[in-house]
């Protein structure tokens, strides 16, 4: 008896139809394509039709799709020890945290394993509450931390009208955002000033012996690629250190290799004192994420018990997927690829499509993270489509990807935004394919400016 | 170069202590031992001390420790697609909801996938709030429905405490439990009566129209395996639908065979709006979890976008080992074999045991999903530790669980009680001889009666 039958792809898009209840979306207005096959940076869909991948998928893929070395490795750890309840010393979960803490910056030494970014910010949360005694905890707008219900109540955009009211205790500031500053700054460093100011009024009128922890993405994802102007994390940093605040970086999205190093915070030597990861660590092979904890933190849950767990925590076949990873990214030099590519190639590919076209209003990005801000008015700088668009008001950005996904280019759009986040092992040439065809796709933009 | 080095198990053991931040301990009050091997029904730890092990793990590994089926389906799976983001169709990801579906009772044919329970139950929460519009929720004392904000708040025990407060809106009632019966009553059939009649009146007085759903397991599983009297699961599915809350039965323990069928609620023919699972689906072999949504539910969302979802949702390694798990449990009659494991070997012999050890107060079960419940007066049914007892409060059970250790069976201790959740594929044989074990192990606990 086959195990594993293979089904034609009409048969898969039906039954999806049928039974496949999916995220974010109204089950009756879609359609999702099946995808057939995928290798490195391409995936093909049932048409036939092949895509480059703009997206890594939810920009998780760094090492590109079905890595021949990762899925080998999978086979074998399955058919060493395929899972063990998390009370137990196994070999991969031991190595898999010890390199992680090898990897991460300061006394962050211990990995508190979860299956995925939401619950690594759900316990992130939990430890910071109970370390300092204290309950609220302030996050970003344009934020994404996860879709339970504390990580979504941390999410500072639309998608956690839907879950409100739930989670209590959470407090939303403004982050550092230059091109469409709340500060009304003129510029990088007077941004960073004023968005620390900010930052630190907003503690001071919650109280900072309420506070019990700053979250924020080292580099806000799906809500822009915003990367932080210099000397903000280290003044996020300050402002923890000074009033007992746990500082937690997010870094589901920007961690390993993204931007360019182990973990983003790395690019300005900035230690927090949790690091929350998933995604990138093991591409997704396996769903896995995690909490990296501090000396002191560890500390405080060392002769007091931490009040959370699951059932999948420190899974072995996750870990050994994320041991394997870790391993082709030193022996590769994934780090330095990703930051070539991003100084090399994508940063002055972008910087020159930006020239081309009317509707670019900025480029933003490091490492292989990066965002092209569509408006209909440099001059305004009114974003292409509104905020929170839906139906017709988001129609031009929908024909940006149309267009892009025509001519064999799976992008990710976001708001008014195409982020350029292939997987890290894209070979420059790729990359260049990938830009001509944006380049294209974007003179479907330019037709909506003023 | 080697991507997966082995370890000897005292590096493992070292790393551990250095680097893993363990569930619901204290970090510094732990000694995990390392498991270097399992197989089957056993598994071996770093001193070649093997174990029988009558805890399935978490009570998740229904067929057993590396399935060597199951195992290579997941190698073969890793090689055609090992992950693909939720948007998409995918091969493995439609199987798995169509088969999860069609063992699912009524209408239930659509799946949401998750990564584990806890967000099973965090998604099935939010489904039943919007398809209501109403907030409340009630939920079982003597319950754990997870990890994460809402699951946690959901819980209905001492784990919960450390999160608290956190999330909004859940009101706990009792559950009918005849041997410690809340309701004064004399024997299941009041227990039945009066349990259903508290229910009613906990939601008239939150009431009706604010009360979103009732969340149940439908056996209660870590809190005590508390099977439902007939009637009761029919009493609430008729109080549900007399004011339109939605009832979510939660499976993650009880579902996927552990109750000798495929879902727990079959026993009763009762069928509730969402079922979640986890667990048994696939082991545990890769993180899987799920909500199955009825076509009311499902229409809700037709037109309306559903506010949720995570990154490794329908995970195509996680269903493909779904869709190989299943398979084997339809070949094999794993369904099958659970239920005349129960009633053939497992009652039997845990009755026979009861009447030789005058700690045994209680015994009860279905399938492969029992547990004996230890008193220190048969009489008075005090139990043989409190009720959340640390310290030397708790050492009788500590001291029944290290006798059973000692001669080579693990068990599932938890309160007050040992449970015996095996393997699914445990074989007779085996059974019989860890009841020989726990038979034994029980005389630890005789020495504490009155
Ligand atoms: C920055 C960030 N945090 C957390 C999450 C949530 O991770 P998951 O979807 O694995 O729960 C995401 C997912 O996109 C993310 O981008
Ligand atoms: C009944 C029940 N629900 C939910 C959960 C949570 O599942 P997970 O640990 O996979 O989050 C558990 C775990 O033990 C459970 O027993």
């Amino acid at each position: 008896m086959e195990l594993l039958p293979r089904l034609d792809p009409d048969e898969v898009r039906r039954l999806d139809r049928a039974h496949v209840f999916h995220s974010w979306s109204a089950q009756d207005l879609i359609d999702p394509p099946a995808i057939v096959s995928a290798r490195g940076s391409r995936f093909t869909d049932h048409t036939g039709r092949e895509y480059l991948d703009f997206a890594s998928q939810l920009v998780n893929l760094n090492l590109g799709h079905q890595h021949p070395e990762l899925v080998e490795a999978i086979a074998e750890a399955a058919s060493r020890m395929t899972t063990m309840a998390p009370g137990f010393a196994a070999e991969t979960r031991s190595q898999a945290a010890a390199m992680t803490a090898d990897k991460a910056p300061g006394d962050l030494d211990s990995v508190f394993f979860t299956n995925g970014g939401a619950d690594a910010n759900e316990h992130a949360i939990r430890m910071a509450r109970i370390h300092t005694g204290r309950h609220k905890v302030l996050a970003a707008y344009r934020s994404y931390h996860g879709g339970t219900a504390a990580a979504m109540a941390l999410t500072g955009e639309p998608r956690r009208w839907g879950s409100e009211p739930s989670f209590t205790g959470v407090v939303h500031y403004w982050g550092p955002y230059a091109y469409r500053s709340s500060f009304h700054s003129d510029g990088e460093e007077q941004e960073c000033e004023r968005a620390l100011a900010h930052l630190r009024q907003t503690v001071e009128v919650e109280g900072p012996g309420q506070v019990a922890a700053i979250v924020l993405e080292t580099i806000v994802g799906t809500n822009g690629v915003l990367v932080p102007p210099d000397g903000y994390l280290a003044g996020v940093r300050e402002l923890c250190d000074e009033y007992g605040i746990v500082m937690i970086a997010d870094e589901v999205m920007a961690g390993f290799g993204r931007a360019g190093e182990w973990f983003a915070v790395d690019h300005w030597d900035v230690t927090p004192d949790l690091i929350t990861f998933a995604k990138g660590v093991n591409s997704g092979y396996v769903p896995l994420g995690g909490v990296i904890v501090s000396g002191a933190i560890r500390e405080t849950f060392g002769q007091r018990s931490y009040p959370g767990g699951l059932t999948y925590q420190g899974h072995p076949l996750a870990c050994a997927s994320a041991v394997a990873s870790m391993r082709i990214f030193e022996r590769d030099d994934i780090i330095g690829r990703a930051r070539s590519l991003g100084e090399d190639v994508i940063g002055p590919g972008l910087r020159e499509i930006a020239q081309r076209h009317p509707s670019v209003g900025d480029v933003r990005g490091l490492g292989v993270m990066w965002a092209v801000e569509l408006v209909r008015d440099r001059e305004t700088r009114e974003p292409l489509v509104p905020f929170n668009a839906t139906g017709s008001d988001a129609a031009p950005m929908g024909e940006v990807a149309a267009a892009c996904k025509k001519s064999g280019l799976w992008p990710m759009v976001s708001g008014n935004r195409v982020h350029v986040v292939p997987p890290l092992t894209t070979s420059p040439d790729e990359v260049r394919e990938g830009l001509a065809i944006l380049d294209e796709a974007l003179s479907v933009a330019d037709a909506h400016t003023a």
